[in-house]
This record gives C-alpha cells, structure tokens and sequence, in this order.
C-alpha cells in the first residue's frame, strides 16, 4: 500500500460504545495504505463496550492534540458520552482543524453536541436519526451523506459503506474496490429486515421494547442536552 | 433478551487476526440473548491484529476447557496459529463437544488444522479457499455454509452474515430479523468489487500482489502443515 501522504485516523472510544461502529471502519481504513490510526479514549484504561468484551484505546485525549480524520461511533453509550465535557471538548479541539469529520450512527449526534454539524445534513442510525434536528442538523436517511468534510454513515454496519466511500473520496476509487475485494465485501443478509421499512410490526416492536428497556429516556435526554446548548 | 438457555461463545483470538473477522460475528452473537461471550488466546495480554491496534482477551485457553459456540477468526496471522501446537491443542479441545464449531474467513483452515472439518463442506475467504482441500475439506464458494454442527463463513465481512444465520439457527429467525434490524444491516456497498469475479482485472493483480508481499509463500505453507497431518 502507497506510503505517500501519511494520515492520521482517530476513532473516538467511549464507554458503552457499539464496538462494531468503531471496528468496521478501522478494518476498512486500516487498508488506507500509509495511515496511522489510533483509538482515542479519555484514559488508556481498556472501555467496555456494548459486546461483552473491552477495546483498549492506543491513546489518550492527552496524546491526540490532532488528527487527520476523526471518526465518531456510537451506541448506548453516546448520551453519557455528549454529557462529558472532556470528551466534548475533545472533539471540538480535534474536530475543528481535521480534514474530515465522521461518525457512523448515533456518533453523529455526539459530533452534533460538540458543535460539528450545525446546519449539515447528516446521517444517523435510524431509530434516532430524528435526534439531529434538535441541534440544527438535517436528518438524512441514506447509508451515507457527504456534506462538505463531513461524512456520516447511518446505524452500525453501515460503517462499512461510510469507510469505503471515505475510502475512495481519499484515495480514489481504484483502491477502494481493492480494499472491498480484501475485505469479500459481496454482503449477502439472509434475511431482509435491516430498516424500519422493511421489518415486519413485531421486530419494529421488540426493538423499540429493548431500547425502552436499556435505555430508558434517552431521546429526552439528548432533546435536554441539545437545549442546554442554545 | 431471553435469559434462557445460557450459551457460552469463545472467540479464538490470535496475534495478526483480521480484527473484523472476529469483531462483526461477535457484535452480531452478543445480542444472542442470554449468552455469554469470551475473547480467548494463550494469555491475557494484549493480542495484535492486522488494524494497527490490539484486541484485549477477556480469558486464556486455560480458563475455557469447553464452550457451546466455537468461532475462529482468520487472517495473516492464521498460519502462524496453524503452526502453533497450544493453539491446536486448545481448538481440538473445545471443538471436540462444542453445539457449534464455527469459523469465519481463513478460520476454517485453523478449524481444518485441528482436524474439525474432515469431510466436511466449508467456506473460507475466496483467495485461500482451495486451501481447505489440502485437508480433505470440500470449498464452497458461499457467504455461509452448514455442515450439520459445522457453521463456516466466507471472508471478513462474510462473518455478519454467517452470524445472523446462525442466530437464526440457534434463536430462530425473529431474533435474528431483531438483531438485524438493530445492526441496520442494509448493505449499500459503493462499488461491486467484493468478489474475483466481480473485481476487474488490476484489482485482481492488485491483490495478488500485496499478499505476496505480506505473506510470501502461504500457500505453500499451508500445504506443508496439511501433509505433515498425514
């Protein structure tokens, strides 16, 4: 893989993070070719995540100062994560000088807290993407939105579109399709229910009953975060 | 999610695996419902991987003499661990009474290694799947294949489908339709590369190319520890 033009890749790591949010699009970026990513967190102390098993950050806030492309996930975690200041403040000293500016899922809402988003469009997973428009954010239901150096890839697996497309607006398109071969991305989902369109009344209803179970409140949580903004 | 029947899943976790082999049927399996899931390798240290950061085992082989689920990873690193006579050991052990021995990408030919899959049809990443038939395992090309308890997935990205299918197997499809949903697993890949045939030409030779340099004579080495089995 080229060396030429060495960039630097920050994914954000919080407590109660999707893991596949953030290690998707490391898979995919990692085969950037000349990039060096890190996996930023508050502390270098290993951060559970929502799959029963840590990531262990390869650097602290402390170390990162900046970073090329900063990469926000998501997850149940987000909330308590946008009500950290050390975090938000975080992304706002990284965010406002890199080159691109991303996140895959509800990680949009956490760039929108920390001020990255204001009147862009963007991309969310889809049970919460109507949570933008409480920070001035045009919600967009695509896997993934380009808006200017902001790229945002909707919920969880659509990570790994965000890093492909991401992946060819760096490198061009020829080595995207080399990393999509490397990585067999030919997707094949045995079932077809991925959207709320498309699932059926029941699915729709057990995954509203299990997000009202672990995470009770968190709409009105991020709607109070958002006005305490303004 | 139910809390019945408790299942045990061990992921094997080795150093130079494709993180994301392991990391998208993990984030998959962990909403499973009432299951329990480990990261294992040989020590608790800090295992790396093929992204440029390391995944942190939550237990040795020491301290899992079974499981229910069995899953293997591959990656460049896969035949170092062919090689790797506690690693053997330890797949021999555990796959011997596991509900389900399963693997993702070149996974497989650890599985094969171990004397898992003798006889058996079994998918693996497009570029090492011929290797299987050193062992006397039948390649398929097929995002996911099952052979009775023997569930196996195609490369990388192959592992979300192979683990929502064996969701379904397992938990039945409403769960995994659930488990879908909430990945919003509705792949939009930007371009149609994902497969040799599919692939062009220098894409091809691209990828030839870069496996030569990263892992120079593999086949070959696969070969070799196939015939010393004999």
């Amino acid at each position: 893989m080229s060396e030429a033009d060495p960039l630097h890749i920050a994914f954000l790591l919080f407590p109660g993070v999707t893991q596949l949010d953030l290690t998707a699009p490391a898979q995919v970026l990692s085969r950037l070719g000349g990039a060096r990513l890190d996996l930023v967190a508050k502390t270098r102390d290993p951060v559970p995540t929502d799959a029963q098993f840590p990531l262990l950050p390869t650097a602290a806030f402390a170390d990162v100062p900046r970073t090329d492309i900063l990469c926000v996930p998501g997850g149940f975690g987000t909330v308590a994560a946008m009500e950290d200041a050390e975090t938000i403040a975080w992304l706002k000293q990284v965010g406002a000088d890199a080159r691109w500016v991303t996140s895959v899922c509800t990680g949009s809402l956490l760039l929108a807290a920390a001020g990255l988003l204001a009147g862009r469009r963007a991309a969310c997973h889809w049970a919460s993407r109507d949570q933008l428009a409480f920070f001035g954010v045009e919600p967009v239901a695509e896997r993934v939105v380009f808006d200017g150096n902001r790229v945002t890839g909707g919920g969880v697996t659509a990570g790994i579109d965000f890093a492909l497309a991401l992946t060819a607006a760096i490198r061009g398109e020829a080595h995207a399709r080399f990393v999509q071969l490397s990585l067999e991305y030919d997707p094949y989902p045995p079932f077809d229910s991925g959207t709320p369109d498309r699932a059926d009344a029941a699915t729709l209803e057990r995954y509203h009953a299990m997000v009202a179970q672990h995470a009770p409140g968190r709409r009105e949580k991020v709607k109070a975060i958002a006005e305490a903004l303004k």
